[in-house]
């Protein structure tokens, strides 16, 4: 990394390797608890199909899976257009790393659609939120010492994590405005990494800080590059609400607006949860 | 199939190949416009995995990619389990036919988690909605001659199809009471099917009929085989919401409550429009 090149783009580097294989590893910069900030590795199996030689149209759904923490190191990435339609194009994604036995084992799973955008009728059914503007809320301090929360600007709205974990939670919304920090234009791997970026919905619901990681996450885009291109490196004004915590698991919503109203994303995770 | 076998799992019925492999055919009951219903597909393929014989656990989470249209005839559906974990299991699925070109080609992908539930603190941030009970709401006459339409018994409570196409629409969103016709005891697959139920938001959000199909849909399932038996024959109320109609694609959130009031199913989808 040289001292031009954004974390982000360090943490998407990739490799083309063998035919559908790109070769990454893992960086710093957006280093979690145990693993890669999960944003930052749904961003990058994004990143293995936009730079696929045979990519038609922009991102249109991701969805990642999590099948296991990623470990310090190198991995591969498996990215096929399986199949090509006229206006649409379905991938099939997978990451791989070597375990200790010496054999690949999948780390995480994905599907991805690209597609041409058109045209049309349009209609925003969730308008933007009234708040705040940026400049009004409060930079949030770190929330615990994971090096990837320093790579995002947050002011805080509403539903920050708890101050003290008493069980007194009651809602599970949060409302923030966020960007890359440094700044940085916004892409597809960007929106989709900030898809992820609220903390555990159950540690807010109870204000009980508990074991909760990430599952699965389907994010769909509404932007294409154009309105990307718009937004640049403004804020977001991006919003989490759980829908149901049981047996372990809960669902979270979630919606991505540039500052100027435009939806850019929705997002909808299950997340793992203990106790 | 037998006068005694349900037409839903008639079009369920698959057949064991080759290892990961299982044969199935499109049936009449639940077929569409151009192809099957794409919740009986979801369905087929989430078969897939529960008759797999290295499952574990029940299912959590299901994402299902249209990648292209179902022709009538015979398929192949391939799960694999890449990933098992403790209490997650990791699955990659894809449904092929064979094209007139006489080689297989991919219709379907989807991934589908699998996971062990456990006894937890929960609550449910998202109340059933208070509306008329399914004795109180009239038994809705199918919307056109599609034969799925005929295998689920709808009783609409808002947003019922337009009665005319006359661009005065103004709200994206359904609910009605559910079940299948003839009634059969809820299990994961058709439960998987019955959260791709809605006719398409954007007739509904413009009171105009535009071509329009699912391009993609994922459901998290909250309850367990515990919850489901509990649930039986009974109705569910389904909900559906678009949240942002733009450039050729709108997404929907869904949610399933049983009568008791236990969601059952989470679900989102976004789906392809003309015009």
């Amino acid at each position: 990394m040289t001292h031009s090149t954004h974390p982000f783009d360090d943490a998407l580097a990739l490799a083309p390797g063998a035919p559908d294989h790109f070769k990454g590893r893992t960086t710093p910069g957006y280093w979690n608890m145990v693993g890669p900030y999960g944003g930052i590795t749904a961003a990058t199996l994004l990143q293995a199909v936009l730079r696929h030689p045979l990519l038609l149209g922009e991102p249109l759904s991701l969805t990642v899976n999590y099948a296991a923490a990623v470990e310090e190191g190198p991995f591969t990435v498996q990215a096929t257009p399986v199949r090509t339609n006229r206006s649409t194009q379905h991938w099939m994604v997978t990451a791989e790393q070597v375990n200790a036995a010496g054999d690949p084992a999948v780390t995480t799973t994905a599907t991805v659609i690209t597609a041409a955008r058109r045209e049309t009728w349009g209609v925003s059914d969730i308008p933007m939120p009234a708040v705040p503007g940026p400049a009004e809320c409060q930079q949030t301090s770190p929330m615990f010492p994971s090096e990837w929360f320093n790579r995002y600007e947050m002011r805080a709205i509403s539903g920050e994590i708890p101050a003290q974990w008493d069980d007194s939670g009651h809602s599970s919304l949060t409302q923030l405005w966020l960007r890359d920090a440094p700044a940085r234009a916004l892409d597809f791997p960007a929106l989709a990494a900030m898809c992820d970026v609220f903390y555990p919905r159950v540690w807010l619901r109870r204000a009980r800080r508990v074991p909760a990681g990430t599952v699965s996450i389907t994010s769909y885009f509404h932007a294409g590059s154009a309105l990307l291109a718009q937004t640049g490196s403004g804020y977001l004004l991006a919003q989490a609400r759980a829908q149901e915590f049981r047996n372990g698991f809960f669902d979270q919503s979630a919606q991505l607006w540039n500052e100027a109203g435009k939806l850019l994303a929705t997002s909808h995770q299950i997340v793992y949860y203990k106790e």
